[in-house]
């Protein structure tokens, strides 16, 4: 059976993710997941893109918005505006089950890992997922005009002002499996996640980029057409990678890293939108489709991907 | 201008609590409340009597449930449901925004009185609210068959078996406010609230029964024609009051709290369902209607038992 671990953010990273455990045998994804962006928020520890994994993978998520529960209800925020608590992050009611079990099991001690593995199970979710820790891990943004911000507080709050500089506080161990699946892995997939504060900080874990170098790596552009799919990547590569937004720079950011792909760097391939080729040095490039617009689209992208990961694995590419 | 102080645990406490605000001037009432059933629960804190009472004055509770809002929705409880955590203390989506609220400005450092003045006046109430305690004291209850447990667990969770004893469990400092409102008020009522658990808490409070037995003190009787209004008294009194439920139970009960009542005992005054009186053996009684129906009903009983209060003051009752 082929493995696979996928390194995932939230919403882009989730829906690939899906394609894969979709296209692949149950039991052969195991998804690690960033948990730099976790938040408490109203007393709650929310864990954004475990969330937006977790929805996703058990076809929960409200596609539209791309966060958040299908069918969502906002009655608990609404009582929390009129008593003049903060409502700048906005969290539904269903969605507010997920973080009232969790928090409270984090106050017994259970780790997040076999909280994540719960939760999963409890929605019908087959594929392994794992938060990148069990500890504290986070990503901090140093802006142009605000100091240094919390990324929720960052993203959320302020919009996404100008980064300076992405920082990771706390260098926690990686979860219990994390450095394992990677091992067992045939392939591991970046999702089309932002490099610098979705996939960077799982890659900041004790370990992992050891762990990484021995394997082969396929990353998928989060940047097309030289605009981010989603959120702030696009302003964000010129003053952190030194280059215009394109598949390039996303291939030079994790060439940087040592690894068993082209020029000894982390990536074997990248997946690039068709048209985005140009500029991407070293990898070997599959270029596609990479926009997914509903389910199938995830499926047909997963398949051309783990196709292009054999070929590489295989010499072939 | 009257001032009164009034005493109270939930439900029955509330209501009639509400009475005596709507029947006199704005600033006149200070509501000194029961937070010996608070919880953590799901990893916020619940207040469930003050919660009560802000709903009750507020006009936002559910008359017919007896507690939690009006027109509430369950969709954060249906998820913990199927997520696999614990349903059995039932929360709703709005009134989850109280908790949200409280629980993030209790772990900001704020005391629970100024967090309950600052949700009161969000929801337009005039009277002041104020919790027994900012500090921790836990009604504690002794079964005969399932050991000790914390009060809703007592009463919710396994549905108030058989009690041995009642203790609180903490002895904190009266919250700001509240030894002062008892000394400026002209009397104090006692809600018609469980004596053992609802009343009993606030008189656990350093300082609290040495002001009351400066005070013209009247009670109104939870028990009527020998059966409980609401909740499981009547079945506590003959295990704890060592005698069958009544009124004339009631009125043993706070009699023997030392006062400037008759046989210098708490009370002053006693108030019963008209055919109640018999076995009263202590206080001045008022015999009147006191199921409280609707809000006429509410402002209606406390008009009497505001008059009963002052007779006794003049010492003409």
């Amino acid at each position: 059976m082929t493995r696979v671990a996928v390194l995932s953010g939230g919403v882009g990273g989730a829906r690939f993710l899906d394609g894969v455990v979709r296209a692949l045998a149950p039991g052969a994804v195991t998804a690690i997941v960033n948990t730099g962006d976790d938040l408490e928020h109203l007393g709650l520890y929310v864990c954004p893109d475990l969330d937006t994994v977790m929805y996703t993978l058990a076809d929960l998520g409200d596609a539209e918005r791309g966060w958040g529960l299908r069918g969502e209800s906002w009655h608990a925020m609404d009582a929390v505006r009129t008593l003049g608590g903060p409502t700048w992050f906005n969290l539904g009611d269903r969605d507010l089950g997920t973080h009232l079990v969790r928090t409270a099991a984090l106050r017994r001690g259970e780790p997040l890992s076999a909280i994540t593995a719960r939760l999963c199970a409890a929605v019908g979710i087959s594929a392994r997922v794992l938060p990148m820790t069990d500890g504290a891990c986070r990503t901090m943004i140093d802006t142009r005009d605000q100091g240094t911000l919390a990324f929720q507080d960052w993203l959320v709050r302020e919009r996404a002002p100008a980064v300076t500089r992405v920082r990771f506080e706390g260098a926690p161990p990686p979860a219990p499996g994390v450095l394992g699946a990677i091992a067992e892995a045939d392939f591991v997939l970046l999702g089309p996640s932002n490099p610098y504060v979705s996939v960077d900080p799982i890659l900041s874990i004790a370990g992992v980029r050891k762990a990484l170098a021995e394997k082969i790596v396929v990353a998928l552009s989060p940047i097309v057409g030289g605009r981010a799919v989603k959120g702030p990547l696009a302003e964000m590569i010129p003053i952190l990678g030194g280059r215009e937004a394109s598949a390039g720079a996303i291939a030079a950011h994790y060439s940087a890293i040592p690894g068993r792909g082209a020029d000894r760097g982390l990536l074997a391939g990248l997946v690039v939108e068709r048209g985005d080729e140009a500029g991407v040095v070293g990898p070997a490039v599959l270029a596609s489709e990479i926009v997914m617009r509903d389910r199938d689209d995830r499926v047909r992208l997963a398949r051309e991907v783990l196709g292009f990961a054999e070929r590489l694995g295989e010499g072939r590419a």
